[in-house]
């Protein structure tokens, strides 16, 4: 049965903060929280009266920095990150394939998407996936840092995720034009940058694109790899 | 079973528009539609492979235009609205104690609750209330044009909102602050304007909040009455 999540927003770095809350009332994790909205997701969460009991995040962000640490010491969640990120302080080392239970009866698969980054993964729930910057509504994300590989992004999405049933819902972490969720079949047969392209012809159109460096990158990466926490754990 | 809708936001007037959509996939309906999102709405209607067969609006907005009339030309959905709020061109003229069916098993229950204007109305769908500019994430629309009125603001709230379940999720109509969704458990023990406080009280507050008037009242609120077509139907 198809169940949303409550989608937020940060204006500054166009990231979407995703509230998993388990339709019995028994659990809640968020995906993806953003240092700067530590208060409104706070508030979320008490006036939702959720139990948090895990913070995912897809991967160690370079243009905000993670709330995870805070909202961990907050709440008592668990953090939850893939174990290829390098962030050591999180509790849980997420590996592909890994089912990850929350509330009385909810899971997340876990599927590990490299490409934006090595250690990118993408997080399946009730038909919703939260595609990270692997997979964006009509494009994708980056491939130039953090290990990222436009090959590699190319089979992750193509073989990975373009296999999910087709009415699976996209909630993409980042868009710049208001587009908040599509679905895998959409994607597969429109996406600006991945429908109806090889994998050479992908690998190209990404090594042109010439992106400059995130603004925050030097402050972000480390800080993300602390979970957000200036001094580690 | 909680289900909760898609929440879309028009940053220039702060308006949220909400896609209700049937967990089996047999319908859609949409709530304030905002006309210069008409292209990103259709989008999100696509994408996501719905077949929209219903706009409601939960009353004559004074601050943006509605795509009620473009999105019914486009879709064949059809435009549904309070009775009380003079939009002619509506097809269905919604009463207190409707229940308006859409997809193969959804109905949305109609509350008539006057106060922010004489005839605004909620719509309760699935644990969901959509409560337009009546209730308000921690405050209430104002109560001073259109037939507005604080005393019954206070009654609809208090009498009408307050005694649905507790649990209820609270969807406004508006917000300024990324206050995104709340529960009537939570409004009724904190909401800033009405909890805890007498109807005179409530009354008196509201009387001395000298707020400006709307500035595209002038525009929206004649096309609005049109379902924001230029020439009537």
């Amino acid at each position: 049965m198809q169940v949303n999540p409550i989608q937020l927003f940060d204006a500054e770095s166009s990231t979407y903060t995703y509230i998993l809350s388990a339709p019995d009332g028994s659990g809640a994790a968020i995906i993806d929280p953003v240092d700067r909205h530590l208060a409104r997701d706070m508030a979320h969460i008490a006036r939702l009266g959720l139990q948090l009991t895990h913070v995912l995040e897809t991967h160690a962000h370079a243009d905000h920095v993670t709330s995870a640490g805070r909202l961990r010491a907050m709440t008592g969640a668990k953090a939850c990150v893939p174990s290829g990120c390098g962030i050591p302080p999180a509790e849980v080392q997420l590996e592909d394939g890994d089912l990850l239970r929350f509330g009385a009866r909810e899971h997340i698969a876990v599927i590990h998407t490299p490409g934006h980054t090595a250690g990118s993964m993408c997080y399946l729930w009730r038909g919703n996936l939260f595609s990270g910057d692997t997979l964006l509504v009509d494009g994708c994300g980056r491939t130039d840092f953090q290990g990222g590989s436009a090959a590699d992004l190319y089979d992750s999405v193509t073989r990975k995720l373009f296999t999910l049933d087709e009415r699976t819902r996209v909630w993409p972490g980042h868009d710049y034009q208001g587009q908040s969720v599509s679905t895998i079949g959409w994607e597969k047969r429109h996406n600006a940058r991945l429908a109806h392209r090889s994998r050479d012809e992908f690998v190209t159109l990404m090594a042109a694109l010439e992106l400059p460096r995130p603004r925050l990158m030097d402050v972000a990466l480390p800080a993300n790899r602390k979970l957000g926490l200036a001094h580690g754990i």
